[in-house]
């Protein structure tokens, strides 16, 4: 039996979004942009499909604009607002802790000239919303920061920043990346406050490859690729009709949203319960993170042993964020965690579909592993 | 029956790549970047369709980048390219009909205060390569000439741009559009001697939205994305699994480009022949151009009612590049063609699966359209 527990890495495609590209791969085949109609039979599927996205968000569907994945919308929040705001400010607000699409693109931005304040979480993975306060002033354009953790599952103080940029009188645009929070928990950009917002596809069972950036009505950014009249030229190039199509499908499909959550919230107690019993195992996750993530370490055991023992027994979970591709986390590491700790971390991400058997096979091999290979280096 | 002759806007999936596509859809889930058995066999995948486009181009799989389209790859070589090489001077050189990934970035470009010279093609829509002699310079860092025009299918001097950027003591890096070429006419980068070339699926019956940037070795470009470690940081992001495995499975099934290509000669001169005999059609394509497009002008009848009006006969071409969303051509534009030719243009373009039976067809029904529809406004 096959125990996938590595959902923030990526998920498997559901049938609805399956059965749906599987079409339009056969079916449809216009481009979206051709007058005649075969590019509008193409262009209603996108229409169906930006609708779709934009229910879950509750904004409008002219709020979105579909990318090649949450990287590339991220890129597009963090350059697009950057450069459309210089004239009025040259610092940036972001944690420490952000995905490497929004971390790597602020680095890129302080090398041209940009100030970049990165406040990092306290141990326990959580950021106090005061810390922003201190941060973000008047010279800010733009604060970035995640809703959910990609690491550790912490739940970022989103919902205070908009309130702490008009409090401190600060021109910036508050983007934030919902990428692990979509799908899980309700992510609405006009409750939250934020002007742009990224969401993927394949954190929820959609395809990879595809994602979307919220522009919130009225907000104006510079696109970072140039070209054609697609995406109202925010994001220019043919659309790519059978993720896209995904994508949507996948929105459909994610349930009722506190249902899932409520069951996955139970499957988290019970894979903390069990944990909690093997010796040598510590939480890296704060107490109250989103329940579909849970970092531990294992501790004596370094991360990629541990992985390639637990796939032996075809269970698969992390070391942390897939895209650093085993790299020493820079999250747990602006958490100030110990070496010992970080270099011994492990990801347990959740799906809707996971199960309390699947929990159970994962925490004995994980005690068996701990005994096992502990021994074999003593 | 269905006569879809607007190739070169897109084309339809092959079975070869939709196959591919389900399967991948289906059974492989995992994230690449992931260090699991589940990754790597996704990793493989990848690995499998990077070797399959680098095949057709005769050049080194680790030279292929992956992109969201050509788009992204056109603006990756552009603003890569211009980027890595300011230090050494600041103009440009491409074409003013180029597609308007290209030109539109080196707009950005010219806004940042880059000097861009845009070579127009002569009447006939050709260019010769002395107006590239006298353009490139020892200040020129970056010349960007597409292969073969998506409007006109004029094959431009792509071949002679290496020899003159030699001769002319050029710093520059020659990066060449190849989309329209790519599966048609033998495209290999290092006969062609440039060091960018972009590529892209969905002209070549593979899925919309994937697409590739050959870099050549040693060859320094910046990237325009930034986060995971993905394609060596040049195009972080996570795989779009499906559609890259797709656009592999149709390099693949390109087939024997030399016999296509003979195939599609006899039905552009029938075609010719056919239209050559219709009182109110001229020819806006060269001569010489690539057998695969054929550009003309159905005089006195604007392009949007004709293409109405073969719509309601099944039939699908297009204005000129579907990108532009019916916009005035800015290439027959930059050839200095009348209002008159431009504004009645249309675009025929086939593929290795066109018959004559269609082309009779839309002769036919383009014979009709200007003898009923200019019969209607008189």
């Amino acid at each position: 039996m096959e125990i996938y527990l590595d959902n923030s890495a990526t998920t498997r495609i559901c049938e609805k979004a399956s059965g749906k590209m599987v079409h339009v791969i056969n079916k449809i085949y216009g481009n979206p942009s051709s007058l005649h109609s075969k590019g509008l039979e193409a262009e209603h599927e996108i229409t169906h499909a930006r609708k779709a996205v934009s229910e879950v968000l509750g904004v409008s569907p002219a709020e979105i604009y579909f990318t090649s994945g949450g990287t590339e919308a991220n890129n597009l929040a963090v350059f697009g607002a950057a450069r459309a705001k210089k004239r009025l400010g040259n610092k940036i607000v972001t944690t420490a802790a952000e995905h490497s699409s929004v971390f790597e693109s602020c680095k890129a931005l302080e090398a041209e000239g940009f100030e970049i304040e990165y406040i990092s979480p306290d141990e326990d993975g959580n950021i106090s919303p005061e810390k922003f306060s201190d941060a973000i002033d008047e010279k800010t354009i733009l604060v970035s920061v995640m809703m959910v953790n990609n690491e550790t599952g912490a739940v970022f103080p989103a919902e205070k920043i908009k309130g702490i940029i008009q409090k401190n009188s600060s021109p910036a645009l508050f983007h934030c990346d919902a990428v692990q929070a979509f799908g899980k928990i309700p992510v609405k950009p006009y409750k939250l406050g934020c002007d742009l917002l990224t969401v993927s596809s394949h954190k929820i069972h959609g395809p990879k490859g595809s994602g979307a950036l919220f522009v919130k009505k009225g907000t104006h950014i510079k696109p970072i690729l140039y070209g054609g009249e697609q995406e109202k030229k925010i994001r220019p190039g043919t659309e790519a009709l059978p993720l896209i199509c995904g994508f949507g499908a996948a929105a459909e499909d994610i349930g009722i949203i506190a249902k899932n959550l409520s069951e996955v919230s139970k499957l988290r107690d019970h894979a903390v319960s069990r944990l909690s019993n093997i010796e040598g195992i510590t939480f890296n996750s704060p107490q109250d993170s989103l329940p579909y993530i849970i970092n531990i370490s294992a501790l004596g055991i370094r991360s990629e042993t541990m992985l390639h023992f637990l796939e032996k027994k075809d269970i698969y979970i992390s070391s942390g964020s897939a895209c650093s591709k085993g790299k020493k986390s820079h999250v747990l590491s602006a958490m100030g965690l110990s070496s010992g700790r970080i270099d011994s971390a492990l990801r347990i991400s959740f799906s809707k579909y996971s199960t309390k058997e699947e929990i159970d096979i994962l925490a004995d091999a994980l005690k068996e592993g701990l005994e096992t290979l502990v021994r074999a280096r003593s």
